[in-house]
């Protein structure tokens, strides 16, 4: 492990400089601090309270996701790892995430500069610039829908996609439904390129029929299904499964605009299960995330970093839920 | 949750007598016994004890493996998952598992008889009689190396075979080697399954030659390594991976009979990395599953599973272990 002395000798300053970077000191230049500090996690230096000092403190970062309200998509998942971390007797600071924040700091720099043990991260994009560097980041991070392959400090934590498409796909079929369309969440998300993975290996293995244009790419709001449900109904789709409830609650909101039934007409299944999709008319069949257990699970993974066990991937099993918004298939 | 009237009145037996069949009172027969047990799993039914009583009571079912001491695969996970029951005020029992014991008696009947909350199975092959019941059993169970789609009441741990074949052959191909063979363990292993796709998949991203001849299924032992050196060596393989080290130890071994020396004309590679490996001539390079850290994480999930939380899979990272039995490929 490396010492102040080597982070010294690397940069050809003295040891007390270096522990005035490291600590913050306002007597040296934020540029000299900054090289001390990204020396100092290039050479895999970690202060006390990183290496078990009490309590550890850990922060979650927030990208793409809302979580200000029980209702949105974060908010479970943010009480489920607070939940364990104050179990454990860790400190958890919710941070708001965006790529200019990304550009402007590198991950381990930041971890190590404001003296946090680890990070769960939710929401980010293939393209984001921390993606690219958690191929060999040093500071343990768990990440909520992304895979990292081979970095020992990096975790993945999920719900089954395949799973639950075929639980969805196959409760469609039992419903007389061959004709299966999907509004996939954005593209730059690993968690939609699984979907679209899971989706066409669940239809093949059905022997149902898809193409590029049954299978769009949207985006994971509402707004973002408007323009795929013309396209898919003239495609002769019976039902259409979506990459989250909110694109659901869009074709929904579409449907009901265009005079189109549900589930007479259109079955649609959404996935999350996020509080809204029960209330929506009809209420929406869909593919449950339990989101305070991922929470858990998340704390869990980034516990077992700490302590140098690297757990590669947690999957959650999903659970249909069905509800009013999947039907017969009117032949 | 089904009661013990929804039994009697299922048998058109007495409650007192359903009571006496889930207690194991000796005034009843063994058939109606059985009756009583099998009708029990069929509705559901758990004994307080399983819902959460204290101490709970867990065993751990092993086949196909040795366990009794620290140099064999097994101990490590066992006492990995003793560890963590511990903390956790459990009752653990090992009971060796056949495939005779699986046909006298289903999974979930000998679970609720004998009052285990719940199980972790080791070593079970694909065709053994409980693997086909775990698609719909309803007491907890987590299985070591075998996947299990859909159920909640069943989990999968093991290592991630995908990371670790792919960091082998990486290694090799530094090494200069591009005619690597793969001595796979049995057939009707689910984790020989993986590892055969795993060694595909990174042949195939490496652009490296591979045929069925060159990626032959052997056992988890020494002995049958020998009838595949010959001819994996006459089909010009420089390397050669192995399904487990007992196998690569094998090799080792016809190898120095041969007179084929490790590395200057044949590099080898194991996996798991259990105690012998480092004691053999040359040491094996291997990759290393964490074996203790395994039997934690059998704990963790099945207590998740206790819990109603449904982990579906939790995969180790692998690590490369490099030691003698790999070196530069002869040119």
């Amino acid at each position: 492990m490396a010492t102040i002395k080597d982070i010294a000798e690397r940069l050809g300053i003295s040891v007390s400089t270096v522990s005035k970077g490291l600590n913050g000191a306002s007597d040296i230049s934020e540029s000299l601090r900054q090289n001390v500090l990204d020396t100092a996690v290039e050479l895999g230096y970690t202060t006390k309270q990183m290496r078990g000092g009490s309590p550890r403190r850990f922060c979650i970062f927030v990208e793409n996701m809302e979580y200000d309200t029980p209702e949105q998509f974060g908010y479970d998942i943010i009480l489920g790892f607070k939940q364990l971390a104050f179990r454990e007797n860790c400190a958890v600071t919710v941070i708001p995430l965006t790529p200019d924040f990304q550009a402007a700091e590198k991950y381990d720099t930041y971890m190590l500069k404001n003296g946090y043990a680890g990070a769960f991260l939710l929401g980010l994009a293939l393209q984001d610039p921390w993606i690219a560097q958690f191929n060999d980041s040093t500071i343990p991070a768990v990440l909520f829908d992304n895979y990292i392959r081979k970095n020992p400090a990096v975790s993945y934590v999920g719900t089954d996609s395949f799973e639950g498409i075929d639980d969805a796909i196959g409760h469609l079929i039992s419903l007389g439904h061959t004709r299966i369309g999907l509004i996939n969440g954005s593209r730059n998300s690993m968690i939609s390129d699984r979907r679209w993975q899971a989706f066409i290996d669940s239809m093949t293995a059905h022997g149902l029929p898809f193409s590029e244009d049954t299978m769009p790419y949207a985006y994971f709001v509402p707004e973002a299904a408007k323009p795929h449900v013309d396209k898919l109904l003239s495609l002769g789709m019976t039902a259409i499964l979506c990459g989250n409830d909110l694109i659901a609650s869009g074709v929904i909101a579409e449907c009901n605009a265009r005079g189109v039934r549900i589930p007479e007409d259109l079955s649609v299944i959404g996935f999350d299960d996020i509080p809204i999709s029960a209330q929506l008319t009809p209420p929406l069949t869909t593919i449950r995330q339990d989101r305070l257990e991922l929470g858990k699970c998340g704390f869990y993974a980034l516990h077992s970093l700490i302590n140098h066990v690297s757990i590669s991937t947690t999957l959650l099993r999903p659970q249909l839920i069905v509800r009013g918004s999947t039907g017969p298939c009117r032949s």
